[in-house]
């Protein structure tokens, strides 16, 4: 079912990845703001700059950090990791530090994977104040000098945080919201997939009519939070969009209420696009997810991933590389987006202008005749459904549900029969 | 479960079947006139007659059809198919036609079933202008002829459509509407089996007490509906009667409302009566359900059958014959359908006198002394689920339910109980 | 999961049990007396006393049955059953006899269990006025003697019917019942198993801070609902307990209502506890339950056993004896019991003062570092449950069920969060 109007789609997707994959992003910094200069380059979004120390919700906004250079090196010069080659050899908010340090102390500093001995992990020590790096475990396992030169040039200092913001206006107040992180450095799934999609879907709305407007955010949730309490009323429906690159099939992760529109809109969604898409429910950890639906804004916002976080082999470590991304998967999870964004703006309740028994569609040329084939452009049961169900208390999602049909069937068929002069829209 | 109180009901309803088979019914004319006419031989029967033209809902009473004869013929007289021979032959509603036509233009009115080659199909043409004849494939495969002779002697002239109504009023303004169509042709199963039982059901019901009053209809229900808009809201429970002759476990499809009392009944029913009997969804297509539940009427008529229609090899063929249909299975039919009346009629609410405790049964001879056999005509847990539930929120229905026992079980303990003074109808 | 804080719990509970297992209890008389006095040596038990006669709800007190001696001998004076030996020989409420009789006619007095060949039954005929004797059907079978001579020493006079009741105050006006039967001879699980938890639970809970009131009652419960009809309006929760010390998983019967409190809480613990664990739908039948559950009442009482009734082979059988029942099944038992209560004392609803956002547990000393290691003494997860649904409308029991987590991980995360001034209670 995950059609795909445009035929070169993965390639665009793709070449966000490739574009933004070298360079190193963190919650703040150059490669962070280089990163939203990229993305204001293709949609429209304003970048918003929150000083170090601003107090955000429970949070406060860290010391802007900035890596220049980093190695371990032994005291006879040879280079053991160097931030150069792989950004996430430095552990993320290291301060700088350049010093011959014994190995047993600089053990405390290093993180590897002893069951993944070949690839790189990814750590972060924002609200620590430490240095450090991380590397495979067969290369540390050779680390047998009794002291070894460690370097790190990097900046912690007073400065701001950036988020960007993208919001396409509709016809009506209600938004619908796709938040994005873009905080990790080099890794290709998590989350490059997701700002991928998000470019080319803003694209895509912006070239359309919309009921809804959108809001993009490539941001953490409590910066935007913290500045727009109030605007949340209008939040219909949101998405946090992570990790849809690889080749899963789809996880969706209900919002903390559990039964909200954009649950039961997924839900559909999924279910007729693959068999092996699945729910999980909500637990109060993962993304951003875990901000919009703190009990305090309670938001409609679930998560929809590919493989969800933490279940995949490659998941922060270096195999999450460019290898792990292909086009058509890419071009999956845009194709579902779309459909997803057909539901939000496609769903609405009508009313039967005939209620009364079924009206004869033969004389209104919506009936196969004898010997008729399948000429017709639409689904004869889903006429019949949407003209038995449109009493104005089913929605046509409802619909779509109980008749176990794509919403677009119905659609389809709805389309038919307000033409025929069959149905009118309720409110 | 299936108890028959009448040991000869078998070969009665099976007499029906077979009196009625050789007529040529359809939506009107004469043979079906004649149906109903012989029903009103057997149960006090109005037969109602809507002229040609008449608007009926969002329909239209259509002309009057009376065919008279029908042959395709060889140059040299060989007869091909006959009407005479089978009524199924001749595609209802064709008009008159005498007349040699080429092979290439005789196929384009000939029908048959490629997959069940020695099987006649049964087709219509209510609102087309057309002619056709329906015969076995392995006869058609036969005719090489490069042209034949085509006959067929039929009216199709304004006239009236015939219905009929049988009503035997209760003590309550509540009703029960049983709806069974009889617009087929020599088809056995679909739908003169139901047209048997209802006869039987109806005379049974007509000696009976009744609390609701009971209204059987031999009709397109279009008609009827226009005919009593307002009545509908009497309607308390409905169903729509089909298929109850063949030897397939009973599927009930349940109402566009789903929880309807009647769907509750049945399921109920239906499961105590054997294991392998099951319940379907509803869906907007089918026999005259879908025009009882149209969202403007959205009764409570679910539909019961033994093979569902479109279900079985039978269907819509020469082959649903006298021989598809058995006395016996007539006669399984039948007793369901009394189970379903007792607790339609037997259903009701009741409270305890003695809701504190349970009470003393065995001072009131309601309970086993030591090594009391089973002579008791009740069922002891019965007796208890009875006083415990008899709160007055709690009807017979959702007793047996809750206990899992058949509402005979329950209703005769009720009987018992309330003789004892242990409880008092509510309402 | 089955902690228990006292190593030698099972050797306490079984003790009780021994000493109560020769003791010839019934529903009245001497040796209930002596069991409900040993009772109140260990916890303040009031005990109560019925005159023969009153009316209690719908029943009477029965007269006092008070047996001393019972035998069948042969002519030459060869003892086949003396009551001396086990008091399951003599039909409770058997009224006095001193005859020589056919053996014929003492076949209509003697029980046995003819599958069960080695075993006594157990029979009561406390409204019956009869006697009788029951007897391994071993030993039946070598009775060929044409008469027998029959001798039962036993008072069916005026007298009393005595019940216990333990009540502990608590901080609210709300009540927990347990009920536990204590009118069987020597069996062992059914019910002393559940006197002697009773005993040790009460023990437990007169040393600890309540919060609810809990009331133990030994009894029929309808004496006691007969005497308290307006008191049960405090009773929030509330367990008939039985059958506790055999090894078999535990069996909870849910109460009437299906949803009460109480069963979801013993729902919760048992699910936690051991997963073939088990719930019982609610019927009629059983033991007090049956009348804490009448429509009347409906209190939100369930049964907790081991081996339900009528389920086991040991069940009202000389082998219900002290082999079945072990110390460590007992303590599991008490342990499970303290969990309930843990979850009753221990359930109540919060709201998080940070609600806006996830709060910032690092800053707290909430949240694991870098390579922090398991040193909490609290599930990180179980924090962000919490923080997450403490909105003021989930209990804990809610959170708990949510987020798949034990109660007592939930109330520790909770004790946390208060003491870091993120919860406050609700109400």
């Amino acid at each position: 079912m995950a059609a795909n109007s445009n035929p070169t789609i993965g390639k665009e997707l793709f070449a966000h990845v490739e574009t933004l994959f070298p360079i190193c992003r963190s919650i703040t910094g150059k490669g962070l703001r280089e990163t939203l200069l990229y993305v204001a380059r293709q949609i429209p979004l304003d970048l918003h700059e929150l000083p170090t120390g601003m107090k955000v919700l429970d949070w406060e906004i860290p010391r802007e950090w900035n890596p220049r250079g980093a190695w371990i090196r032994t005291l006879s010069n040879e280079t053991i990791v160097d931030f150069a080659w792989n950004n996430l050899h430095l552990v993320q908010y290291s301060h700088a530090v350049d010093k011959i340090v014994p190995a047993e102390e600089l053990q405390q500093h290093l993180h590897s994977l002893p069951n993944q001995p070949d690839l790189i992990p990814y750590r972060t020590a924002y609200y620590a104040d430490t240095w450090g790096f991380c590397l495979p475990d067969r290369i540390l396992k050779t680390m047998t000098d009794p002291t070894y030169r460690v370097f790190i040039d990097a900046d912690l200092s007073p400065g701001t945080l950036t988020y960007g913001e993208c919001f396409l206006p509709g016809r009506e107040q209600g938004e619908v919201l796709f938040s994005i992180h873009c905080c990790h450095p080099s890794l290709a799934n998590d989350n490059l997939s997701a700002i991928a999609v998000g470019i080319e879907l803003a694209r895509a709305l912006a070239k359309r009519e919309r009921r809804y407007g959108y809001r993009f955010l490539l941001i953490p949730a409590i910066a935007w939070l913290s500045q727009n309490r109030d605007a949340v009323e209008h939040v219909h429906h949101g998405l946090v969009l992570t990790c849809l690159g690889d080749a899963a099939p789809f996880t969706y992760k209900v919002s903390r209420r559990g039964d909200a529109s954009i649950d039961q809109i997924i839900a559909h969604v999924l279910h007729h696009e693959a068999s092996d898409n699945r729910l999980q429910p909500f637990e109060p950890y993962g993304y951003d997810e875990r901000q919009y639906c703190s009990p305090g804004f309670d938001l409609p916002v679930g998560c929809l991933m590919r493989s969800p976080n933490g279940s995949f082999p490659e998941y922060h470590t270096s195999a999450d590389s460019l290898s792990l991304v292909r086009p058509e998967h890419l071009a999956r999870s845009f194709a579902v987006l779309e459909q997803i964004v057909d539901v939000i703006e496609g769903d609405a309740t009508y009313r039967s202008t005939c209620p009364y028994g079924e009206p004869q569609l033969g004389r209104r040329g919506l009936y196969r005749s004898i010997g008729g084939g399948t000429e017709h452009p639409f689904d004869q049961m889903a006429l019949l459904w949407v003209l038995n169900l449109a009493d104005g208390r089913h929605s046509l999602l409802d619909i779509a549900k109980r008749a176990r049909m794509p919403f677009t069937t119905v659609r389809i068929a709805v389309d038919v029969l307000v033409k025929a002069g069959l149905l009118v829209p309720v409110g």
